[in-house]
């Protein structure tokens, strides 16, 4: 079967269906064979086998393939196959993977790596990447600063058009992109941007400084890297130039690390909306005692919480009704789902940048006006349906006039209150730096359940006099 | 206060954040300031910024702005602006403008226009605009072919740097980008892919065909534009190559599309798992209205859902102990929870393209190991909170051994059964091509609330020997 792999027929995608064949032809030791196939294979296929594969085989694997493509494949990989890899590497060989990584890359990975092999890394770097790498180390977390690379393109305005495209084909091979260039004064400050579109079209005698696009929007290190991403996506850039505190350039962040910032961020969110300890592995690739220890926290602290609401219970069943119980599910799930609409709308707009914590009295009308629109609507319908459905079509006798208008008035309240709940936590998290997407659904959820049992009985007790 | 404008302290945003002064100016009809002033703000703010400014002026401002930056503009425009602005429109400033826009962006357009707009459109396009629309037109929904553009840079093979270089000079500015280039053979089959990069530093007697990547990737018209999305992320491509059924390249989707795509289909996917029918305005700009027609269908249908658990729990009321009713929200809230998680994680992985329904059975073998964890741990805190906090702490009575039994029961087996319900239906909705999203979340957690409720007495009936 082995044989098939290099048949013409056969795609890379089959093949790098069946990681297996990799293995079978270094236990056969064909490595000039494996080392031809493994180089047709691009680095983030190649980076996905290495997660298939046997790690006793990772290192005679890697080492077949082409210096470039390894450093791609290696900066894909998941950080315990980097780090075997690293550990199994001599210093040369950790000098060579370290010159191929752009400084992004090699930051990304030293952030996810035990401390000795920081240190090694750090030793095997050349001393202008350490300082690049240390500074961007210093960068608050989840900044611009950290996402960016320092290896751009950069001119100063006076140069011509054929001198910019020379020396682009001089540094091209070092740079992450080349396509948006930078034009700075001799002290670094950005005073504009030349894309390679510019150069290829102008003229070539003429100065940069008459094509350059001087309205420059860039980010600051410490801006959030979320935002940075969006306002990359709303310009449609392919980079984002970082400046200092002087408006002095310092990096980019390329569209492709942006685009990863984006879906990362988003799924952490989802995660943290679902009560989970956001993890960047992926499902299938996550082991049952990881999935469990990401979910069972989460579980336990909002089976907890509940507790509150099983309390409320608790004291008002004595006092009241029975048959008021029975709406209780009802009461606290359209509460719920309520607040979770909220939550999340409120939750996501703050991701994205749409609105502020000064945007608080405007988000609050906003649902309170909402929210009063859904409890009519919401409560009419329960006032309905409790006396036609239950008290008519299912005969409980139990229902009142009064009963219904306790129940739908309880439903018309809690549907208010818990909206406002939903929109203005997640406004309130953010302000005092908690994360909002936390606050957002479960643990929403679970105050809710608590408010709505509140008022279920207060607006019971009131009507029946109690 | 409007002479401030032009004062060169003032940056483009904090001018972006007024825009009742643009208003001001054309009120007094002071045309050639303002139309300086509007060419310095990028076209994104200033399609927010129409956004702001009442309808009135909208046709005046956009007659001000320079051709291309009017087109940039009116892309980025709601629905409602731009409905508007071609109805203002003579057919001669309509050509104009369809004239400026990517083919894409005039498919976008078209989509959300009513019959009458889309027949102006069409009838005013060129005889090949008008033909590349009809046949994007044709593509299916959310598939490749609707979000790619027509407009790539193709070489032949033969061809030399030189010649190439000399080619992107003169069409660079109908392209949408000239940063990836196609080589095809006569037949317009894609064979390979050369970079600006590539172009850049090659020698210019060297031939397309000798620098050229022959390993090409590439997507199907009728690929998910999601999945589509997915693999430029993957690979990070500025520009993904889209081919027919025959391999032949008919158009290409740039990367801020495909950031577009992802921020699009995961905003959705946040508002279908909350429970809101997804809607692309932001926020802060959606009438309350909408904002209640969005969310009250869910709210009614999960309310009239929640009966069935209401009704549940009126059957069983009568047959059983009193005190297992005030279990019910941690039982029926751990559920949801549990199951929340499972759904959210699979919906999840569903759309980053990295489950499908083949992988059903791996699923559920992860989802039932991680549901009998989850359900020991649990059923265990439960069981020891019962007895020490209820029954000792808070001095409830009514709480013997075999109550706490039934209740740490119930909660683990229902913690089971969610996560399963959670983990496959998402992946039997995909299945049946309906959307794993809308199953996540509140549909499941209704279903999770009666199952759980059902578990709960099965349990206690059999325990209790009733």
């Amino acid at each position: 079967m082995e044989e098939k792999v290099f048949d013409t027929s056969l795609s890379i995608e089959e093949a790098i269906a069946s990681p297996e064949r990799l293995c079978n032809l270094i236990d056969e030791k064909r490595y000039s064979e494996l080392k031809e196939f493994a180089m047709e294979i691009p680095a983030p296929d190649m980076a996905e086998m290495f997660l298939e594969i046997p790690s006793k085989y990772h290192a005679v694997l890697f080492r077949l393939l082409p210096k470039e493509q390894a450093a791609e494949t290696f900066v894909d990989m998941d950080t315990d196959a980097q780090r075997r890899l690293i550990e199994s590497f001599s210093d040369s060989e950790l000098v060579e993977i370290l010159d191929e990584l752009y400084i992004d890359d090699t930051v990304d990975i030293i952030e996810e790596m035990p401390a000795n092999v920081v240190k090694r890394i750090i030793k095997n770097s050349g001393a202008e990447e350490r300082a690049a790498i240390n500074s961007i180390l210093k960068y608050p977390k989840n900044s611009a600063g950290t996402v960016m690379t320092t290896e751009y393109v950069r001119f100063v305005g006076d140069m011509t058009v054929e001198a910019a495209l020379k020396h682009i084909r001089r540094v091209a091979i070092d740079k992450e992109t080349i396509y948006t260039c930078y034009v700075t004064d001799k002290d670094k400050h950005l005073v504009g941007i030349v894309t390679a579109k510019d150069l290829l079209i102008s003229e070539l005698d003429v100065e940069l400084s008459e094509i350059m696009d001087e309205h420059v929007i860039y980010v600051h290190t410490a801006d959030d890297r979320e935002e940075v991403a969006a306002k990359m996506s709303k310009y449609g850039f392919l980079a984002m130039p970082v400046v200092d505190s002087e408006r002095r350039l310092v990096g980019i962040v390329t569209v492709d690390d942006a685009l990863d910032v984006i879906i990362e961020e988003s799924e952490e969110d989802f995660q943290k909306m679902a009560a989970i300890t956001p993890t960047e592995t992926p499902y299938l690739k996550t082991d049952v005692f990881s999935i469990w220890k990401s979910r069972i926290p989460w579980l336990l602290l909002l089976m907890i919480t509940s507790t509150v609401s099983s309390t409320i219970l608790t004291g008002f069943e004595a006092a009241l009704p029975a048959v008021l119980v029975l709406f209780v599910p009802m009461i606290m799930g359209t509460g719920g789902n309520s607040g979770g609409q909220s939550s999340v709308t409120v939750t996501r707009s703050i991701s994205l940048g749409e609105i502020t914590f000064s945007d608080l009295w405007q988000v609050f009308f906003k649902e309170v006006r909402v929210g009063i629109m859904c409890a009519v609507t919401l409560g009419a319908v329960t006032f309905l349906k409790v006396l036609l459905v239950d008290k008519l079509l299912l005969a409980n006798s139990a229902i009142t006039v009064s009963i219904a208008f306790i129940i739908s008035m309880s439903m018309a309240v809690t549907i208010i209150v818990a909206k406002l709940i939903g929109a203005i936590l997640p406004l309130l998290a953010k302000k005092i730096h908690l994360d909002p997407a936390v606050m957002a659904s479960p643990l929403i959820t679970t105050l809710v359940d608590a408010v709505s049992l509140l008022v279920y009985f207060a607006v019971a007790k009131a009507t029946l006099g109690l």
